[in-house]
Order: C-alpha cells, then sequence, then structure tokens
C-alpha cells in the first residue's frame, strides 16, 4: 500500500479470482469456463473487426443491443452491456445501494457481492443459506433492502424456481431486485419475462459460460427503461467506450448462431448427468446442480485433500475455505471427455482410501 | 431516472463522448483517432487470441505488462492496464482523491476529469488556463493536492516541458501527481523517466492513439509499485479480468511493431506541419499542439459555424460549447489525402465570407 492510498479503501479485500496456473497443461474445471470453442461466426465476427481497431467502439452498442433485445423480448432502452457482468453488477451496487437502500445476499453465493458492497461504502447484511445449501425465500420477502439473488447459486448451483423470484420481486415494490442469472442456461427458468410486469427487477446475464466467451468480456443487464437508464448515467460517467469492438462484434456474431450455444448447453447438461451419476456411485454427496458445475464432498476425504489430489494429477477444480464449504470441491462441467478423465481419477483417487 | 436511483448520483452529469454518426460516411476528425489499420502483427495476434475466447483472460496480464515494463524501463509490478485509459483514470481518482486529497486540474482539459471528481463524490478545484491556453505551473506548485495534468492538453494541444512536469511532481512530495499522456507519442517528452525518482508520479498513456487501437481499448498506468499495488486493489474489487483476450494479444502484437508505431506518428506530424501552415496561410489562428490534432479559430466565422458548415460537407470535427472554447474547432490529424481535402473545403468555406 501506498502512503497516498485514500482511507476509504484501506480495508479492501479484494475478490480473488480463480487460479491460472501456467506451470503445466491441467484440465481446467476450476472457473466455469465451456470446453466449446466459441462460435465460428463469432470468430469471424470479430476478426472482421480487428480490422478497424483504429476506430472507438460505438459507446451506444446499438447493434449489439438491438439484438440482446429481440433474445429477451425487451425494447434497446432496456438492454445495457459491461466488460463481462463484474462491471454491470458493480455498476448495480452503485446506482441501487446506499446508506438508505442496504444490499442483502446470502452468505453463500457469487463472492463479488460483499467486495462490491464493501467498494462503495453501502452497508449490507448476508443472509445464511438454510443447511442443505437452499435459499430460504422468507429471507427476502418484503424486506425493501437492494437484493442480489444469483439464480442458479453458486458455488451451490441450485436454482429458485421463477414464481418464487417473482414472490420476492413483487414483495419488494420499493428496492429493487437484482437476479444474477450466470449460470441460467444449462436448465433454470428464467425471470426475464418479468421484467414486463415489474419495474423493480433487474436481471443479468454473462455470455462468458453458455456463449463460451469468457475471454471476451461481456455481461448484459436487462429490466425497465428507467433502470438501464440509470446504469448508463454510471456508465458514461466512468467508461463510455466500455465494450471493444472485437468483443461487441464477436456478440452480435454468437447471437446469429444460437443452435450452436443450444448445442453447447445441451452437452453440458448431457455431461452433468453422467458426471452426477458416476460421482453418487463412488459416495459422493451433491447439490442438485442446474448450472456448469457440481458441488460435491466425500466423506472419507476432505475438501482441501481432494482439490490437492486432483491438481497433482493434472486436475484443477475450485475449492473454497470458507467453514461451511470447506469440505466441497466446486467442479466444472467440461467435454465428455475430460468428465470421463475426472470420474476415472476420483475413483483411483478414492481407491486408495 | 429511476425512483430507485441512489441520491449519490442523482445530479450527476456524464461525460459526453465525441459523436459516431451513421448517417452517411464522414471523414472523420472529430475523436483524434488514427487515420491507420492496427499493425498487421496487432491484428494476427487477435485473430490467433479469438480461437480460445471460451478461456478466461489472465488477470494479471503479465505477458502484457512485462513487454510494457521493458518499454518503459520499468518492473512488471510498476504497471497496471485498465479497459481505455478512462479506466485507470477513474482508479486513479478513487485511490488517490477524498476529502483529504482534493483532486486539482485545469479548467479546460480532459472534460473527463470532472465527471470521474463528482461521480466518487471527490471536492476539486478547476485552475483556469492563462489566456493564451498555456499552463501556469505556478497554480500547481506545493499544492498537496492530487493534482491531474494532461500533457499535451486536450482541446488545446499545448504541452509542458518534462522539467516543468518534474518542478510540479518535486513539490508535492506528499500528494500523487497523474501525468495523462494519451497524446505524448506526437512530439512532446514523457514524464516516464521520472517514475525512477519520484513515488508520487504516476503516468498515464493509451493504445487509442499512437498505436491505432480505440477500438480495442487499452490503458496503461505507470508508476512506483507501491501506486500500482493500490490501483490492483481497485482492479480486484470491481474487475479482475478487466482485459480480454483479444486485446491483450493485439497490445503485445503492436509492442512488438514499434516500427510501425513510430512510421505512423512520423507521418502524423508531417501532416501537422502541412495542415497547420496550409490553415495559417488562410488565417486561422491555432495554439501550438504536439499532438495529432489542431485547435482552431478564425475571425471570420464562429466555431460553431465552422463545425456545421464541415459536417454539412461531410467532414466531423469536435466544436466545445463552454465559453471560452466556443470560438475553435478540434480537428484531428488525419491521412494526407484527408487533410488535403480539410483544407480545400476549409478555404471553400472562407471563400464565401
Amino acid at each position: 500500500m501506498s502512503r497516498f492510498f485514500s482511507d476509504k479503501y484501506k480495508t479492501l479485500v479484494p475478490y480473488t479470482p480463480g487460479e491460472q496456473p501456467r506451470d503445466m497443461k491441467y484440465i481446467k474445471l476450476n472457473t466455469n469456463e465451456s470446453p466449446f470453442s466459441p462460435s465460428p461466426k463469432a470468430i469471424a465476427a470479430a476478426n472482421e473487426a480487428a480490422k478497424s481497431l483504429q476506430l472507438y467502439p460505438d459507446p451506444t452498442a446499438s447493434e449489439l443491443h438491438k439484438k440482446l433485445a429481440a433474445l429477451y423480448g425487451a425494447r434497446e432502452t432496456q438492454v445495457i452491456t459491461g466488460n463481462g457482468s463484474d462491471e454491470v453488477l458493480n455498476f448495480a451496487f452503485m446506482a441501487f445501494c446506499d446508506k438508505a437502500h442496504p444490499a442483502r445476499f446470502a452468505d453463500i453465493t457469487y463472492g463479488f457481492y460483499s467486495v462490491f458492497a464493501e467498494i462503495n461504502g453501502v452497508p449490507y447484511t448476508e443472509i445464511p443459506l438454510n443447511d442443505d445449501f437452499t435459499i430460504n425465500t422468507a429471507d427476502y420477502i418484503g424486506k425493501n433492502e437492494t437484493i442480489f439473488i444469483a439464480n442458479p447459486n453458486a458455488p451451490t448451483g441450485i436454482a429458485l424456481s421463477r414464481d418464487e423470484i417473482e414472490a420476492i420481486v413483487k414483495s419488494n415494490s420499493d428496492s429493487v431486485v437484482v437476479i444474477d442469472e450466470a449460470y441460467v442456461d444449462f436448465g433454470a427458468e428464467s425471470a426475464v419475462p418479468l421484467i414486463k410486469k415489474y419495474d423493480n427487477l433487474l436481471v443479468t446475464q454473462t455470455f462468458s459460460k453458455s456463449r463460451s466467451m469468457a475471454g471476451a468480456r461481456l455481461g448484459v443487464a436487462v429490466g425497465s427503461a428507467d433502470l438501464i437508464q440509470d446504469l448508463n448515467t454510471i456508465k458514461y460517467s466512468t467508461n463510455p467506450y466500455n465494450i471493444n469492438r472485437m468483443t461487441m462484434a464477436a456478440a452480435i456474431g454468437v447471437l446469429e448462431d444460437e443452435e450452436y450455444t443450444a448445442a453447447n448447453c445441451a452437452a453440458i447438461v448431457n455431461n452433468r448427468a453422467y458426471t452426477a451419476e458416476r460421482m453418487a456411485k463412488m459416495g459422493f454427496e451433491m447439490t442438485e446442480s442446474l448450472t456448469n458445475f457440481i458441488f460435491a464432498k466425500h466423506e472419507k476425504i476432505g475438501g482441501a485433500e481432494l482439490y490437492t489430489e486432483l491438481r497433482r494429477r493434472g486436475i484443477l477444480v475450485r475449492h473454497f475455505s470458507k467453514p461451511k464449504l470447506d469440505a466441497y470441491n466446486r467442479i466444472t462441467i467440461g467435454s465428455a471427455e475430460q468428465m470421463k478423465t475426472l470420474c476415472d481419477t476420483l475413483e483411483e483417487i478414492l481407491k486408495e482410501r
């Protein structure tokens, strides 16, 4: 820390991204990336855009937002994009939380929410999940605080139904409810259809998982035109040209190839079922995941130990040292081949116990 | 504005980016873009990177930062990159300004400084330039406020010498001095060599102008490792994966092609001299620009009027309606052909007066 650092941030503990080791080649099942290349249409569009990088991108991202609006059954003014969904989530913490509007989210959820709250000086309450890692929806009914729910939740993979989400949104009509749908495309119900009915609902999504574009950085928020206008005020006061030309083009390309995305999501759902079945046979206890990862523990081996054993064998998964999560690992669903290797390796490790 | 928008931002007036009209094809001399395509090495590297967009980028941007460190004669820990220099500038306002450390910058300079100050709730003083648009360095000596100087300044194009910058940095040893060198590659002296001597100096640069990468969004800050660590605390608390894979690869590519950048800068300097000479003959009054733009007025035609006349003829320049700037236009230096067309068009417009 320099002697110049503002007091405001001196106690800030930043988010820790998943490790990206470069010591050897791993089967990388630790950051919920897609095992599939981006759509050929996305690659071709990005390559075309790279030729005119000397020009600024369209700050309004109009062509992309039109396509997203069509996808969501919304108007262009109801959509904003960010440099990853982290950016739009941070904009939402800035725009809709303050001392009068504290934030409320689960104690076990996307670890960045508390960091966003801290950096923006926003008071927040972390609500414990039930012992089975489900969300008790009653904890979010009629609170009139700014609510953030990852749906499905991470790292548990468990989803609320659209009806449950609607009950929460409806009962907090004087505050914003943000539903973070990073993992929604792998089997959960999206809350997007509800934006027509509720002016206090903001839904965020990402191109990092189902659309194979983690490396391009694109997040989306969709909601009422008024909510989006507020997020635009923040965007134009921090980074008007936040989406670069190549990412914008690639995103338009992948949206023109919805069959490709659908096929990849179906493959992940299949590979998840295969993996869950084999792991259940080995005696793993798992949550019911509707995402591209599995959250699992085994009575014969601790979470940290399993993480280490897998790493030694060239497989990276994600372990969280938080007490309630310590016994578990979060394992990304990769290709069929990767999942076979994972399961074979898990069997091998367990045989020695 | 929604009824949920935080009181903190209700009076915020966002930055207005230069217009990007799509009604017809213009000679675009309004946002200081390069007329030259990005380096073929940058394009090839971006295309290669697009193939693995399914993977997150390296959040430490290590390979890129090593190359930048080599360029600046610094260590990797002395460099941070952002999604455009707007992002690193905002990080600097966050990290180094607060009620105890107000910001100080010129009244005529990059229009975003006051927006960054406002959005971060930072008190600031705008110091009037001299009547000839030069900076009075005495206004920045021994103030111990957090100082932001665009050098060369925009939209005036006028530069301070490295000695003048050093005097300011030296006399404010208890506060950070940020030198924003977006336009430094077109003839001004960089302050980067001073970072070895002063732990309170932060220099920002951009790949948007001299490196033809406005559409890729890459900004850089270089300074003491402690200052950079503070900026990293902000980065990892807002957007750890802030540089996408394609931009990172393109930036590495262009840094491997320094001759290309040097040749383009030399061409701009030539075209600037050509344009300034012809415009002087037409009776334009201009500041002494060391940038890729010219800041000019003419006694026979108002700034807004000239802007409109040029626009009607298919040439876009930038006009600022602020009282002190109202008579002027900021004209980007483009290709030799574009500059010939501009000058011919200006002559045509003036002939009618």
